[in-house]
């Protein structure tokens, strides 16, 4: 499914973008909601390209876009990209394919376009969609064996794992922009040899590097979404960072899931990138022949054949006595999306088979990918085995949990002989004491 | 805290309202989203009076109400309720106030409200409020004890039962308003004897009798709702019934909590009673001493006083054979919401103790309330004994489980000698086919 916009030859007239080590190539073209940072302006919709944001609005009045992809472009003036999420896929592609065309060198529209450019630098976000329900996802066998073993030493990885695609709700209003600080959580923990629980700020905070996944077209309730049709209804890929307290969720969350734990902060990047752009990167759905196989309802010969992404992922970490010994951020997870035990199609599908209704702008946590190997786990509670073995970090400190000050980035990119790398910004989080009380 | 607005001897010029058996007292003064029925008319706010709706917006425009009141009132020109739940509970009493005053028996208000009235026969509504997120509790003692009894044997009623008020996120998208049909749901089951599981139509689909509490103003992401705050932050309640697939919740609901078992179908009522309405019928709030008393962030006077309703509470089965043979439905169930272990003001403070923001239009599931005694039990699974035991109805039939056309109606309402009855009418939902495949 390449097109002309995939091709790794194409090279635009904004020419950070052709940093061969840059996120924001012309064969990305990512989506985001975006102002200049410190204004009152309305917030619009705007394309990443090289360290420049087009702005879509402002695109939009040009005129310079016509036919199928003037109509995207006008939902662009929207301070959010639910009216764009809800167009659908052709309406994408089109979009995508007159925006590369516009932007590659030698193009007629560049006067035009490049009066629509904002420098990076100079911008801010908010959440590029109205969230109305976030759903996460634990689509990592290799995380759920891990955090099983952690919370039921005996029982870690359930019956249903290998045959569902585990998910459960989350909360949409705490969802928040990287960039953001967020307080360390209050909440009731079972101390260790206590009879009663007490309210504690949480000792055992910890990150879990996930994707967001952006619903674009939904479903009406009672019909549900074939795996043939399933990536039409997702707009495309962000990284997502669910902060989980650790103490407070092996507490409260037997029989109905975690509920505080998760839900005091959730933060996503602004960019999302396009499955369109993603499609250089699509790799084989792997699943051991010895594990059952997916049930027909989940299953296809496209799904197996590319269903899978393989998406570099990395954890950063960096502490204030990190900060002011001015030394560079600890990497303390490397992964790839490519593990996962389910894809994004089977995600959809799953969540539709008994009639629930997706609507545009809904957003899916992909679950932690953590891989096989050691330093591929994305959770710290993994790296550090339930924290009592902490990460020694550079400068002589070490965490087995985050403490106040620090600040986790995650980052996530595409790259491979023969493709344009494509990447996702950065994702990052400050933590914050606990409220005074 | 009652006032003039409860004086049982208060009667109404519109004389439907001062029928002592009816749901709709001049004490009430419960709120909704309507419009006349199969027009293209505009939604707009209302409040229920006896046999008719008065039109917020008309009443708006009216200019018959002023200062505080008049502020309010002018919220209701609105298609959903979050404006006016987002204005707190001393614009909501003022405007109250101003209603109960002009809707007496001898009100110079009368020709110019009654120009606002619309029968109540001729309405058509919808879902009240935005709901941005919904969050589902687990308030009954004994319903979580005949649930867990069912799907752990050995380990029915968890360790921190008695400690946190459980809670988990539900779906937003797939909660309807009464009236509606919903097609049973497809899903994943581990059939009894079965080696893996099949996708099939629901075998076990069951109701959850519950309350939706709403919220008004919320609070900012990172700070807390202390209990002595929390009922400022509720707007009203309404009756909800949590649509259940026990055979998938079964297989899925480990380690997350229930998913697609519970998100296909919610259903609410469309009349929403104020927390100042059900003032008269607040009851203290009980729990055995040999239990484990509130932690001190879940604990107050007040709440211990009064912080528990005594709402009652009927569910009502009919069956399509019931229909045609003009049986009248099937009282199954009848309990108190005066048994939960946990009251709505434990709910919002517990909610956001780890700082989650609550925001206007939220709204809670209080769990399924069951009482102690035989028919007390508001769920299939807990009046059947998980199916083991079917229910006899009238004409014959019985049921373990909801067959395809049955309709079940959830009623609530408030009485006691001194007190004018207040009701929350019907929350109505029929069961169709699962969709042709």
């Amino acid at each position: 499914m390449l097109n002309e916009t995939h091709d790794p030859a194409l090279r635009s007239w904004v020419t950070a973008a052709n940093d061969v080590a840059g996120d924001f190539s012309i064969q990305n073209l990512p989506f985001a909601v975006f102002r200049r940072a410190g204004s009152d302006d309305a917030f619009r919709c705007g394309v990443a390209i090289g360290d420049q944001v087009l702005d879509l609005g402002a695109v939009a009045d040009s005129g310079v876009l016509q036919g199928l992809a003037g109509e995207a472009v006008a939902a662009g003036r929207e301070d959010k990209l639910n009216t764009l999420m809800a167009l659908g896929a052709e309406a994408w592609s089109a979009l995508r394919l007159s925006l590369s065309r516009g932007l590659r060198e030698g193009a007629t529209q560049q006067p035009r376009l490049q009066a629509c450019l904002v420098p990076r630098a100079d911008v801010e976000h908010q959440l590029p969609a109205r969230i109305g329900d976030y759903t996460d996802f634990y689509t990592s066998v290799f995380h759920a064996t891990n955090i099983g073993r952690l919370f039921r030493p005996d029982n870690p990885l359930l019956p249903n794992y290998k045959w569902v695609p585990i998910g459960y709700h989350g909360r949409s209003s705490s969802i928040g922009i990287s960039g953001e600080s967020f307080h360390r959580p209050m909440g009731q923990a079972m101390l260790p040899g206590a009879q009663a629980p007490t309210v504690v700020a949480s000792k055992r905070l910890d990150i879990e590097l996930e994707l967001g996944i952006f619903m674009g077209p939904g479903n009406v309730r009672g019909t549900s979404i074939p795996i043939s049709d399933a990536e039409n209804h997702v707009f495309g890929i962000c990284l997502l960072n669910d902060w989980s307290a650790r103490d407070l969720q092996a507490w409260e969350y037997q029989p109905l899931g975690p509920f505080l734990a998760k839900n005091f902060a959730t933060t996503i990047s602004p960019w999302v990138v396009t499955l369109e752009a993603l499609e250089p990167y699509r790799v084989e759905f792997q699943r051991p022949e010895s594990d059952p196989q997916p049930l027909a309802y989940l299953d296809s010969k496209k799904n197996r054949a590319g269903g899978a992404f393989d998406i570099q992922l990395r954890v950063e970490l960096e502490t204030p006595g990190m900060r002011s010994a001015f030394l560079s951020p600890a990497h303390i997870c490397r992964t790839s999306y490519r593990h996962a035990y389910w894809t994004v199609a089977q995600m959809v599908t799953h969540h539709t088979v008994n009639g629930c209704n997706l609507q545009p702008g809904d957003l899916f946590g992909s679950g932690t990918p953590s891989g096989p190997g050691a330093g591929e786990a994305g959770a710290l509670i993994e790296l550090t085995d339930g924290g009592k073995n902490p990460i020694a970090l550079p400068g002589g400190e070490s965490r087995a949990w985050l403490e106040d000050g620090d600040r986790v980035t995650l980052r996530g990119w595409c790259e491979r002989p023969g493709a344009a790398r494509i990447g996702f910004g950065e994702c990052v989080g400050t933590v914050l004491p606990a409220p005074a009380p």
